[in-house]
């Protein structure tokens, strides 16, 4: 475990991604080429505080770093963050955790450089370095679980905006004066397409339980009810994803998150969006779903020290 | 008139600009700040075929450089275009002219390298190099008169997207359902908040001519009705430049086009919009007119040559 290293040095070295979850965080030694050599996961305890968090999280460190020789560490946390700064303002996911300068704070006390972003960042980088949008110039990797939210990639570097901001996409409104939700806007694409929402609309429309994977499982057995709320859940998400496709034109888009393991989902957003875009638009339309699963957050992260952020 | 030169002697170079537009062309000599040396302007013309066109742009190029050194051409044009094979696909605004190989066409006819790109893109470049967003590290142009459309500038270069295709924000969705106008999607922005659509709902409600610019002089004047057309589409305008901003995070939005000339709606618009943000991003909220006002075309068309295109 040494210092930082000048970058020629770095780029043949080994990092550390960690995956830092509402639940669960996860720290992983990764080699240049994305692959995990040792791995440790363990509950997060927000709530504990960032002082019993940091001490957890450096003992993880340390033990899958073992006798490799290795200088930096990529982050990847949930939301609103400062990736610049390397703050945490107020994520609803980390109870109690405000204004948390958890870039400095896990340097002091790891020794290496930390490089702080967002966790759909992260996802994004690694699906477009060893992922499902490998070799391809643009990429724009969108989420779809508990909430929405997305990350950018251009010419394998991680596009960030000018304030870190780019990317949360679950505010777009997609319905003007739409259902709000949480201290999203009204009719935002998080507050309808989400599975959140989806299982929210369960509850109200089928008396189901709230879990979307209820709502899947009602549609997949036929239930008209069922399949009108997937299908009207899709249809938000066409309009968020036709929306980038016009704006933005990436050359393909990585679907990860819960409710995209539906094998019913892809399929439908595609037919939706295709019927947005111009005939020129419509047969370069490029949407996949995501390769690495749940570990393309700590690869993705391992991964934040090796690119540029373009603003 | 010279051949093609390499890059380090052409950067010290004047360029040719030509603005093509539905009803006027434009063609100027322009140094390497962006300062209109000499300039032609007169009809398009499009009815009257490709060859003539051709004919005529070839004859004002000439004059424009006179006894300098040129070698490149940045030519703007009406979209849809490829701007990577530099072909006119069907622009509504040039008649007649279909799958028109522009760039190899006017260079066999000029012996100059020429750079296609759409009118949009151009004048954003031209914003951004040194108009109202220069210095500026990212910066989204948006036009809003007969359509809507925007141009991407990222770290000076142009960000075009995978087909070209990146701006085309006329077609974003902005009330799902909404009304329909040409072939653009129900609801779409150019719909509900351009110059065209303003005019058409002015003769709708209040019997006027269909012209915006009589919407905004009753607007003005206090008439209930006209300001209601007017809060709409600039809402609908607002919804769109939020989700630019939450997707895109530029550092800055540049307004261009006849409706932005409106004193009322930057203002207006600025309000809607920060509704729309996080408190931590509206704080850097960035909204301003377009400096270059006319001349933003052919200055930026000057400087397609000079920039790389990113996908």
């Amino acid at each position: 475990m040494k210092g930082q290293l000048d970058r020629v040095d770095f780029e043949r070295m080994k990092t550390i991604g960690i995956d830092l979850g509402g639940t669960s965080v996860r720290v992983a030694l990764v080699d240049e080429a994305g692959a995990i050599l040792t791995q440790e996961k363990t509950a997060t305890e927000s709530e504990k505080g960032v002082e019993a968090f940091l001490e957890k999280v450096a003992g993880m460190v340390e033990r899958v770093i073992g006798e490799e020789e290795v200088s930096e560490i990529g982050l990847g946390s949930p939301g609103p963050l400062n990736p610049f700064d390397g703050v945490i303002l107020d994520p609803p996911n980390l109870v109690g955790w405000e204004n948390v300068k958890l870039k400095a704070l896990l340097e002091a006390r790891t020794g290496l450089r930390v490089t702080l972003d967002n966790d759909a960042n992260a996802a994004a980088l690694a699906e477009a370095k060893v992922g499902a949008g490998k070799a391809e110039e643009s990429l724009v990797y969108i989420t779809v679980s508990t909430g929405v939210g997305a990350g950018i990639i251009l010419g394998g570097n991680l596009y960030v905006g000018a304030q870190g901001n780019a990317g949360e996409i679950g505010n777009m409104v997609v319905q003007p004066g739409g259902r709000a939700q949480g201290n999203l806007n009204a009719g935002s694409l998080e507050g309808l397409a989400s599975g959140t929402a989806i299982g929210r609309m369960g509850e109200e429309i089928l008396g189901a339980t709230g879990d979307a994977k209820e709502v899947f499982d009602r549609a997949m057995k036929g239930e008209e009810a069922a399949k009108k709320i997937i299908d009207e859940a899709v249809g938000f998400l066409a309009i968020g994803v036709a929306n980038l496709a016009n704006s933005f034109n990436p050359s393909v888009f990585v679907f990860g998150g819960g409710v995209m393991q539906q094998e019913m989902v892809l399929p439908l957003l595609t037919e939706k969006v295709r019927t947005m875009l111009y005939p020129s638009m419509k047969r370069h339309l490029n949407l996949r779903k995501a390769d690495l699963g749940t570990e393309a957050g700590v690869i993705g992260a391992a991964f934040l020290p090796r690119v540029s952020r373009l603003k």
